[in-house]
């Protein structure tokens, strides 16, 4: 099968008509509108087979993963999702394979109108890179570096759940099939379709003072905000939603601490914006507050 | 060394100032401004080591040609380059290939004063996707599509150096060390440091009806235009520049018309624009015209 027909057959179909796309796939560029007093927001992440996922990953599965990653990223900063590229290195071209990898990359896709634009189709080890592309007012954004004394911190759902499934992924891959619970179902389908929060963070751009979303940790990614706006938090440990019960408590509080992937996202907000916050239709847990002080400070109440 | 330090070790240097970047790297998108009436031309290459290129190339030269390759495709939407991503996939932090990469890459991107604004530093197999994205006027741009009936074909420099180049590379690496001749290593540059045609194509803007990049050979890529044309094109083989006199007659042509990696424009242009081509401080050699019977006729007059 050439470049061309696995670009009419597989991607052609992911480029919806969007009124910010003026030239799609099939020349040298795709040409894309910014309308007046937007800007563009971009963010890249590659996904290669070994580092970032198990080489036995549904196809489908992966489709979906390497796209919410991305579209966590603009979610994190407040923009609306307006196109993406995919750059797809495969060792050969398994048609069984790209179709399901096609499906669970439009399941997504879908969900926000969002039009493939372009992209490349190599041969070499499996490696996803996606661009998405989304856009923002040009006086707004949700950046790492706004937050306040006094703000307090927030984060939109549960925690440790993916570290949890990724954990139950691994066991299934090496001991006997077994049927899992409702629960386990639950936290691995945390680690395999994660929910960007792309609608939240676009109803924070007037609320919150800075944010970002929880791909490595609680701890490592609001860190980040720390070190970019110069301040410090206090954190209450058992005010951290959890929901999986698979584990004791001290692994839960650890997976929701350290453990990464969960994609939900943690946002500062200052004390006269939090009446505001809490008539989103969205969930909100307060865990903390933004202190002079620059460090991170757990309290453990147990 | 942490990707942290990676970063601003690496590729914060290459975070040059501009008016279109409002945030670069280290949040979780970057923020880029479109001026009102212009677009974004986007597009995205990847190479692979073993499929793109061989494990031994140097990476200063690799650095240099994953950024040539993408300015090419902006070059033949006739945009002005504005910033780019880098997806670097490599199988360990190698400080010295790193340095040498980045040097290649540094020195086409501060021909354009081109910032970079994001990416993605990942553990696998080598490989580099690079997104490059460029500014154009809202109503004007050099598709695959616009060629005209009568339009004459023409290329932007010599063809086939850079398949003279391949072979010479591919020779070196099996026979043993020897001098090289002014022809030979001015072929070999041909295929490791082309030149995209960027300033050609952002004069062509208001003068070609259609143009690409010669990146599979002149016969396929004209053919690209001829298909979202719907018009043929007779060429005439003695008018294609040649510059290498390293092989015989035929392979030369062979070489001109199959070869691929030129990076050279191909463009059509309407008679009454020619005379404002032959203005331009760019050469342009007509090798035929456009036809309007479907096919292409391939007059070699020797």
């Amino acid at each position: 099968m050439s470049e061309f027909e696995l670009i009419q057959s597989y991607f052609k179909p992911l480029q919806c008509d969007s009124e910010a796309v003026d030239l799609g796939i099939g020349d040298d560029c795709a040409l894309l509108r910014c309308p007046t007093g937007y800007r563009v927001a971009s963010s890249v992440d590659t996904l290669v087979a070994g580092t970032h996922f198990f080489p036995s990953m549904p196809a489908e599965q992966l489709g979906y993963k390497c796209l919410a990653v991305n579209l966590s990223d603009l979610a994190a900063m407040g923009a609306k999702p307006a196109w993406f590229t995919l750059a797809l290195t495969m060792p050969e071209v398994d048609t069984d394979w790209l179709a399901a990898f096609v499906t669970g990359l439009s399941s997504l896709a879908n969900q926000y109108s969002l039009p493939l634009v372009g992209g490349d189709t190599t041969r070499g080890p499996l490696s996803i890179t996606i661009q998405v592309q989304g856009l923002l007012p040009i006086n707004d954004a949700l950046c790492r570096h706004g937050a306040q004394i006094g703000d307090g911190i927030y984060v939109s759902g549960t925690l440790g759940d993916a570290a949890a499934g990724l954990q139950l992924t691994q066991q299934a891959i090496t001991a006997p099939p077994r049927s899992l619970t409702v629960a386990e179902q639950y936290a691995i389908s945390r680690f395999t379709r994660p929910s960007p929060r792309v609608g939240l963070g676009q109803a924070l751009l007037p609320i919150a003072n800075a944010a970002i979303d929880i791909s490595d940790g609680l701890i490592a990614d609001l860190q980040h905000i720390l070190t970019a706006s110069g301040v410090g938090a206090e954190l209450q440990q058992q005010a951290i939603p959890l929901s999986t019960r698979l584990q004791d408590a001290k692994q839960r509080y650890h997976d929701a601490l350290y453990g990464g992937e969960d994609y939900e996202l943690c946002y500062t907000v200052a004390k006269d914006k939090q009446q505001q916050l809490e008539s989103l239709p969205f969930d909100s847990y307060r865990i903390g507050t933004i202190i002079a002080d620059p460090i991170l400070k757990l309290y453990d109440e147990r």
